[in-house]
Formats: C-alpha cells, sequence, structure tokens
C-alpha cells in the first residue's frame, strides 16, 4: 500500500514518513508539502539521507495515488481533503483538531474559532484513541468511509490514565485535575519566541492556565468513558525543556467507597492500608488495559517518566494514592510524537486495515 | 559582621558563600567543610577564584569567630552546633529539616527517622519564612537566643502562593493540591544515579509521589497562615531538566461565596465574570502582599515562570482560575538556591540584624 | 542465532541489547551481569518492558548458550571471556580497549596501565572499523576464530572523517588536529561529579586535553590508512550537554599540490577557487566511500552535526576548506551509542556471519 | 551620570540594562527601542520588575539624556547616533561590528556588506579589548571623542587566549586554528530555525566553517599583537546547547625554540619534559596577565569551562600542550553575554571614565 501524508515537513508529518517508512505493510510514499512543493523529503530533513527519498507534491496527487491518506496540517485547513477522500473511499487520518468532536461543532467552533466547512464529513468521523474507540474504528472502516479525529497529545496521556478510574467507579463526584508537562516539540516547527531556545531552556513554563484548547477535548472522552456521571476538569500545560515527551499528573477524589479511614500525618508504613489499596487499584488498571499493546502499568515503587516511552509508541501509567487516601494521583507518560500524534495515527492506520496492531510501532523506548 | 557557614561546600553552602560575599553588612567569612577540611573554598569551587578566597576549617572554629552563623548541614547531624550557638549567644539559621518543626518533635521523628538530640532548643527555633513569621524571629532574636528554621524549597514556592488565599478566605474546605517541579540542584552535590546527566537530561520526572517529607512542612505553613481551617495537602514534586528553579502550580477550591454561578464548556470571553474575578483576586492578593520586597505579583496574562526568577531571591505568583470557575490555580515560581535555600537564609539573617531586607539580594533575576 | 551480552546493564549493554532485540538473524538473547546477576534486563531498564525481557545471568553461560558473543565489560576485565569463546570457536566482540591494539602491547600497556592477560589471544584479533576492516574481519571469521576489538567513539568519528584524505593524498605532512565534542552517555553509566547534572549541564568542558586515551588509538587507525605517511595527532575532547551524538572537526594541513596561491583575507566569492577545489575534494570523499551503507557525505552547504544522526548508525561527513585554501576542515558526526559502540558492534556482527551489513541497524536518524 | 541604551530590547542591551542597573557610577537610565518605543521595559522582561523600570523611548532622547551611549544595535545602523554622540561629546560604546575595524573599510565592506556612512567618525573609535588598548581607549577618552568598537564574543575569548603566545614569542610561523562553541543567547533574540528549540538542543551543531565574520576580527587582533609576525588563522564556530558561554579551543604551534625534542607516543610522566615546559608557559601567561582584573589562569590540572564564568566578566585561560610537545592548546571561556558583550561594554565605559575598572562586574561567577 501507499501512504499518502499530506503536511510532509512539519514535525508531525516528518515524525509519519519516519514511521511509516519502516511499516511492514507500507510499500511506498506519497508526500505532499505547501511550503517545500517540488523540493524532496531528505533536503528538507537531511536526517533521512539514504533511509527515506520521496518528492513533495501537491496534495491533490498524494490523495490519487494514496491508499490511506493522513494529513498534518495545522487545524481548519484540511477538510476538503478529508471530503476528497471520502469521494474515492480513502480511509482519511487527520493529525489536526478538525474531526477530533463529531457532531459536537459547537464547542470545536467556541475553541477553535471556525465553523465547520464540511459538516456532513461528521458521519463518517471517529475520534481515533483505539483503546476507547477501537470498535467504533474498525466498524466505520468496515462502513467503507471513515475519517479518524486523531486525538491531541495531552488529551491521549490524561485520558489513557484516567479512563480505568472513570469505567472502573473509583472516581467521586468531584472534578479531576490534569495537571502536565510537554516537551518543545509540541509547539511544531515554526520558530516563535516562546520556542526560542533561550526563552524555553533551563526553565519550566506554564501557559494558557485553565484555557487550554485540550480542556474540552479532555472533557469529552471523560465523559464518553464515564458515561452519565462526567467529571468537570481542570487542565494545566507547562513547557519543559526538553524535545521530546509528556508527563501527565492527575489528581482524582475517589469515591466514597475506596475513601480511607483514618488519615495521619505520618508517613505510611509499608504494607499498610494505603499501600494495600493502591494495589487493588493497580489490579483494577492492569485488569482494564490487559489486552492492550501499548499501555504499560508499572510496578510498585515506579513512577511513569517521560524518559521510558522516548521514541516509542508505548503510554506508562503508574497510579498512586496520597498521604491521606483520598485521592488517586495517576501519571502516565507518552512521547508526544509517536503515542501522541504520529504513532497513534499509524495505530489507527493499523486498526482501519486489520493490521496488527503493533505493525511498524515496535521500537522499544531509547534509553536516552 | 563575620558570617560562618558550616558545611561550606555543598551546594547551598556554596551558593551561601557566593550571596554573603557580596552583602554590605558582611565584612568576612568563616568556612567550614567536612570532606575539604585545611582545603581553601576557591579551590573546590574555581568559578569563586578572584571573587572569595577562605579557608576551609573546623565547625567549632567557625563558631568561635563569627557573628553569625549558618549550617548547610545534612539533616539531622547539625544539632550540636546549634547549642554551641545558643549558648554564646550567636544567631543560628539552620537550612537542614531539624528546627522546621519546633516543638513537633513526633512529625519531625515520623517523617526524618530520629528523635531531637536537643529538644530544648526548640524554644529559641522559629520556623523562617519571613512573609510568615517576620514578627517572631525578630522577637526571638531581641530575645538574645534565635535559632532560625530554614523552610524546605517546595514549602516556600508553595506557601507563598496559596498564603492569601487562606487568609483572605477564598479557599473552601477541601485539600490543596500543590504539583510542582525542581531544578536538578536540588538534589544536591552528591552524585547519585537520579541525577546522572543521561537519567534526568530532557525527561520530566515525578518522585515520592504522595509522600514527599516535604508535605508535612507545607501542612504546618498553610494550618499557621489558615488558623482553625487548616487544609489537607497533597504534594507531588517532579524533576525538570534545568540547573534551577521550581515552578509550583497549587489547586485551591473556592469557598462557597467565590464560587462561579453558571459554569460553560466554552472558551471565557474577554471581561467576562470569570475575568472579573480573576481580578479581585489578584487585588486580595496584591493586597496581601503589598509591603513584601520579595514578593512580584504578576499581570493579567502572565504566568509565574521558574526562568524569571533565576538567579534572585523573587517570589514570582500569577493567579488564575480554571474555566469553570471553581478553583484557584496559583502558580508561584522561585529559584530553588537562592529564596528556596541561601536567599531566604541571608533574608532572615537581615530579619534578625535588622539590615536592610533586601541587603545582599539586589541581584536582578538573570535573563537566560 | 542466540546472541549474547556480557555485561548488559551499562550503558553500552543495554543499548546492545536494544539494537539485538531488533535484528532480523538473532532469535535471542543471553544476558549476564555481575552487580545484577538473577535480575531481569526490563527490571533494571524499564525501557524495555513489553519490548525485550531476559534473565540476568553468569557470564559462563552466555557464552555457553550464544552463538555469538559480545562483551561491554570495563577495560581489562574480559580477556577470559574472549578466551574461553576462542576455545569455543564463537565469535567475541569486544567493546573495551582491550582488543584494539592487537600486538601492540606496549601502547596498550603504557595508556591502560596493565599488560595483556593472554597475549596470545591477539593472534585472532582485528580492529573493527568496518570501513577499514572489512576485509580482515571476514578473513578472520572464515578462519574460524575472531575477536573484534570494537573501535572507541571518538577514533570512529575522527577515522572515518580523516580516511579519505589519507588515503587519497590529500594530507601533507603536518600534525591532524582532531576536536571533538562528546555527548554525556560517554561517560557511561556510573554516576560521578563529571556527569552529575548540575556540573555539566548548560555547559562546554574540555578534558584530559592533550592526553586522552583515545589518542593513540587514532594515531593507530590514521597510520594503518595512510601506509608509511602517518601524520601526528592532536585530540582534544570535550563534553557537550547531550545525551548522545559525537561531533568531530579535524583539521588537516593540505599537500602542496593542493593548497591555494592566492589567499585573500577577504570573504569568498561563490563559484571561487576555493569553492572549486572543495568540490574535488568532496567527489574524492564520496568516491572513496561509494559503497560504504552507513557513510553519508553532506551535500554542499550543509554542515555534519550531531543530531541528524541522533539513533542510528550512519556517520555524517561534510567537508570544508578554510579561508586561505589551505588546511582542510572535516566534519564528522555519530551516535556514540550506535556507530560510535552498539551499533558498530553489531555491524561487525553482520560482517563476520555475512549477514548484510545493515541488518539490525535501518533506523532512520529521528529527528529530535 | 545617565547611562543610556539604545537598542536595549535585544538580549545584549537587556544584559547591559540588568548590569549598569548595579553600576555604583550610573545614577539612572536613558533606555529606547524601535520595536517597544513607548512601552517600558520592564514590560518587555517581566525579570526586571521590582529591580530596573524604565520608559522605552527614541534614540535621540536617549542621546540628549546621557553622560555615555552604548548602542545594542545590528550591524550597520547605528552610525547616525555615533555621529551625533561625537557632536555632543558623549562617549559612544557600539556593540555591533561598525567600529571595530577602523580606518580598514575595505575588510568591514566585504565582510558585512556595506560601506562606511560616516567614515570620518573612525578617527574616533577604538577597538574595545582593554587588554588590548586600555592605554588607546584612556588617550581617545582624554581626547575629548570616543567611539568604542566593542568586541565579538568569539574574538573576545580567542584573542585572550592567544594574546601571551604571540606577544611572548611562543607561536611558531603557523596558522592559528581556534575552534569553539557558543551558546544560543548568541545568536540574538528574533526567534530563527536554527535557534528552534527542537532544532538546537540536545546538539553540537557547527556553522559557518570557514567563513564566519569573526574570522577577520580575530586576524586583525592577532595581527595587533604579534607585530610583524601575525599568523594566518582558521576559525570554526559550534553552537551548543546551553544559554550562555564560549569555550574556545586554539591550537598555535610553537615556535622552534620552544618544540620538544623527543615526541614519544606513550603518555607523558608526571614532571617530565612537557610537564615542566607548561609549567613555564603557564609563568609567561602569568606575568603577561598580572594586573589584568578580568583574567583568570587556571592552576595546572583544571582545564578551562564555560561554566565557571557564568554571569561574569571572567575569561577564564588554561594552558597545555599536546601529547608531542610541538603545540600549544589554550582554552578560554568567557560569558557571551558578559565579557563578551555587555560586560565588557561596561568595563570599557569603566576604562573611559576612569571608574575603577570592575566597577559594575563584581558578581562572582554563579555555580549553576
Amino acid at each position: 500500500m501507499i501512504a499518502g501524508v499530506i503536511g510532509a515537513t512539519g514535525y508531525a508529518g516528518a515524525e509519519l514518513v519516519r514511521l511509516l517508512s519502516g511499516h511492514p505493510e507500507v510499500k511506498g510514499l506519497a508526500l505532499s508539502s505547501v511550503s517545500y512543493e517540488g523540493d524532496r523529503i531528505e533536503a528538507v530533513y537531511p536526517n533521512f539521507s539514504k533511509g527515506v527519498s520521496a518528492a513533495l507534491d501537491k496534495a491533490e496527487r498524494v490523495i490519487k495515488n494514496s491508499g490511506v491518506v493522513f494529513s498534518a496540517l495545522p487545524h481548519g485547513v484540511g477538510e476538503d481533503y478529508g471530503k476528497l477522500c471520502m469521494e474515492k473511499g480513502i480511509p482519511f487520518i487527520d493529525l489536526s483538531a478538525d474531526f477530533r468532536f463529531g457532531e459536537d461543532e459547537e464547542t470545536y467552533t467556541a475553541w477553535y474559532g471556525k465553523p465547520y466547512k464540511h459538516p456532513d464529513l461528521r458521519a463518517y468521523a471517529v475520534y481515533g484513541l483505539p483503546e476507547l474507540n477501537r470498535r467504533k474504528i474498525k466498524d466505520r472502516a468496515a462502513g467503507g468511509r471513515v475519517i479518524v479525529g486523531n486525538p491531541g497529545c495531552y488529551p491521549t496521556a490524561a485520558s489513557l490514565g484516567v479512563f480505568p478510574a472513570l469505567a472502573r467507579g473509583l472516581a467521586g463526584p468531584g472534578t479531576v485535575i490534569v495537571d502536565a508537562a510537554s516537551g518543545i516539540t509540541g509547539g511544531g516547527r515554526e520558530p516563535g519566541r516562546a520556542f526560542h531556545y533561550p526563552e524555553c531552556a533551563d526553565a519550566v513554563i506554564p501557559y494558557k492556565v485553565g484555557s487550554h484548547r485540550h480542556t474540552p477535548e479532555i472533557s469529552r472522552t471523560f465523559a464518553a468513558m464515564a458515561g452519565g456521571n462526567a467529571p468537570g476538569v481542570i487542565f494545566t500545560p507547562h513547557l519543559a525543556p526538553m524535545n521530546r515527551g509528556i508527563l501527565s499528573t492527575s489528581y482524582i477524589s475517589l469515591a466514597e467507597s475506596w475513601q480511607s479511614r483514618a488519615a495521619s500525618g505520618a508517613p505510611r508504613p509499608p504494607g499498610g492500608e494505603i499501600e494495600e489499596k493502591t494495589g487493588k487499584i493497580r489490579e483494577l488498571y492492569a485488569e482494564f488495559y490487559r489486552d492492550e499493546p501499548f499501555i504499560r502499568l508499572l510496578p510498585p515503587g515506579i513512577a511513569a517518566a517521560s524518559n521510558r516511552v522516548r521514541q516509542s509508541n508505548f503510554c506508562d501509567i503508574s497510579v498512586h494514592l496520597d498521604q491521606a487516601g483520598t485521592t488517586l494521583i495517576v501519571l502516565s507518560a507518552i512521547d508526544n510524537m509517536v503515542k501522541g500524534a504520529a504513532g497513534q495515527a499509524v495505530q489507527n492506520m493499523n486498526v482501519i486495515f486489520g493490521f496488527d496492531e503493533t505493525a511498524g510501532l515496535t521500537a522499544i523506548p531509547s534509553l536516552f
């Protein structure tokens, strides 16, 4: 199969090119770029020399030649390509936010500032988090027309960390707080003051506190998992001086039945009530994710960290209780460019085509 | 005055040496080091050449020669020096945790694993956060004998961010969540796997989730500020790949009277209710810290970040509301080695001796 | 084939494990570790979970079970294992310096401080730089007994950059200067002050100036390539604050016939004599490395940089002339843990067994 | 005195503001900025809050109000301001390259692409490296009209490292090679792909190999120091992933009389000929820089490193010989923003006005 990538020269697009070029079912690439049309991908990214070689063409020709099309364009400019793909019956996997909100145009418009161009396309759209929607993605694909709204990086990390708590009745009625840090590649390839090395090196910098556009996306996945009982969400993103990775720390008030009785101010004795309860929660998580190829639930004593999933499609999760035993603290870590973008898009392709879900995604996390 | 530093070759000790050497009231330094006794500080730290020159002596001789003594030793080994200073009437400023808990030996022992050696010394001890205890520090000093338990780095950042909310009735009864990231100098000068460059570079790494020893210290400062109504505390520290700095993100459920009515899922319109309320909270914060020389309350639209206080004794604070208007999110940033350790110790010396509180601490934050 | 790794828990050993686990001809791994014997590799490196799973055994059992043995032990402790492998006819690929000097025990002893334990083993030893010794490695392997002295990271980068100049008569009689910077993983996994994050972050730090142990190794490869006309070598290593990568900048005085005539102080006009000569030199380099799978000679205008070969076995090379046209400046970049260590070891295995030389080494350099 | 800074919002300008605000002889600041005219410096750089407060005005008004004027504008746009200052007799210290080449307009034009606008101004110009031209700067100032061409960052580091070798006859006739690495602030405040965090983090990146504009500037200082015997210069800059700092490694072929006789391939015994000769060279260096307040010649066994001069105006120098004893290797380290730009400009002001040369520049290098 030929895989097409529209917008191949942005960071997410280029990471897709890298991953697809090692995919066992992908026999060739068709790439497009507005900025570099006529050039070659290995000239734009010399990293690719002797590894990937492909011309940068027009988007329309990419669609013409491909069996699957990925769009790594900015929000709000790729709907026409989605429409074209649907007309031809080609699966369209979109890394922008345009198809993440499905029929809920109101929320999309409120946060992204524009209406849908082709509202009818949402009939084919599915939110592409396989751990939530694997069945739906397959069903849409079986129906002959599928558009995947590939999830945002933060929502992926947060949702995977919080899902079991929502699904298994651990979470009480309170608001879930998601405090997360991202590597700088999350800001994309275009230079800007916020990503200028001297402005972000050696620093932790919060941004869009309480008002980041990933908030409604997280809300929607939480609601989808929780059913009627969807919690409120507070989301605070931070920039950390690293190239890749997201570390998400989520705080979930436990349901009444899970609350500890006698919270004390002293450190927890090993083997005490808190440790035992943490073990039970870990078991629930383990059971929930038993068959998931990319979820790694960490053993007791190991906290999820952004550098253990580097260059891989894994999501590492560790569960913890606060000192008083009333709040579940979940750490979840992904590589923002892989499971948070290009890798998840490939995973969605695998689901759509019935390939082994790990095909092209078998990289073991780099140690450093 | 001669200022003495016991344990001058650790990171906090050396930072003290650097700050004290530029202090207008300090005419000389007396330094000690167990590991480098007989050597000179500028041989251990060539950075100091042509700037600071001092022999490394025994602790006892430091005490003999000094008008004020700072101890930058690890927890649990400096009480004898505190005792000696009290016998001589020399103010003793201790950067370890040994005197932070005052009469509350039980909490100290539970978290630090040993009893007090000289419990009677706590009669002279005061928790050295001037923004909380300036009056008490002066009073103790006026009484002729004072030991300052210099605060931990995380508790300093978290407390300064949360205090006005506690003091002004903004905080509801719920637990306060403190999610914080620290630079690697927080781990001290001794090499170890967690601070080995390839293990912590390019990564965000949580540790001691829900069980860090700064939790009870934060609880105590919150309780001291809140009076009867002390909230629970959940504290999660993370290592970030930077040399200096702490960025603390605190989540405080608003009191009933401050809660917003109609929380919507849409982004907040400029000038709306949430913005107005944020403005009121900022005013309360501004009034609370009106006379504080080292607190900088940031204007609307600017989030506190660790790199704006670099190399200075400032604590930057910004206040934010979540999307729904129910939770106050406070960002507070300090340089962990200055306001979080050596700078605050110098500030405490200034309070004790009635010097201008900013003496020796006038460094403007470095831009990069 | 089962591949054995002795010393699997150091950085080079673990990187070998990562690479070998994706090698198409390697069906299993046998690992040993003195420090972690009885443990599992994925417990020591949680990065490996769901990717690599293997027990850590004794070295002797690794040798017993393997068809090829890699040793990633420190210098001076692995000769016995080499002997055992030779007795059994198992190829032994040693990442330490022990077999890099062949029969020249004197140089080894002078620089590494100890004599050979089994001098007779050197009859089987070959310096494992395939671009220099591919034929010899094959011949030794064909002879039934082969020990590969896997090259040091700096010598690999420097040699590959300088070889064509030596082989094609570009280099004059003068000394070749090799000025290089390495990522911190080059220092290995054991914590130490030099690699403690706050001591090496945000800094460039030279070390062992004019006296690093890789100097005689570089001298030997230069002599091997140059024949009778071996130049002197000056080598200066620097630590740079990055995890991976070596960037080597080599200065080679051009032979008389290549010297420019009228060196001027003005900038070089495009298309002028210097540019033309640079083009000729690039052609010589291109021809020299025509069939090398891992050498990438960069086109005009692109300088080799450490981040373009990240995570790959490539060596990027760019050639430049100084302003006056008298000195060839060659930049060469490798990933110190791949082409500079584990990847080159796998390449040597491929040469020995007649596998495709790129087998298991097809990773495209990561963009970030 | 009021100090004026034209172009105060670039990195060098802002660093000047920071240094001048702590200068004992500077009673006020007058600042200008084209981009932010009408704004305040502490709004552009919130780091400055509670430390520096000044309006951003027009350049003409800055000149009107100031007793000394610094220009931190890009190359080629500030000559008019220099002219205005000369008309008023105000010392003008220019951080661009416009006045570094004095009467040698040809070289300037060849490398910077434009002619002098006011050639007559060069009669007042002096290259502002006090260690070379202190007397000339004073003389110009005494003459009533002085323009200082403040040196480039690389030329400062390289020149200070190589000067004694040139002045004391250590250097033979060969070319001096200067291989240097700079922190990213050297690229200034404007975002661009080369300084975009993901493009330069975790990497060493050479640029403008053999053709950087600092090459002719270095040549000129070498010639000025060497008299008739000026060596050729090869200069290779690299970007290193750090905010501040330059580490320059210079290679100087020793004069015949200093060459070692019997160069061997073995490591140098302690106390041998090479060590002894290195000691003699260090003595010559020490004597040469005996009265220089900002030069620190490091003791044997310590190599100059960029992090030991951080935030200070010091230049650290260490001298080394290669293994064969034929080449002097000099390491010199500065903070590119202080001694390499703003600090040196302040030093020049001190020289002009007869202040203590260290006034405002007493910061002890930060440890981390």
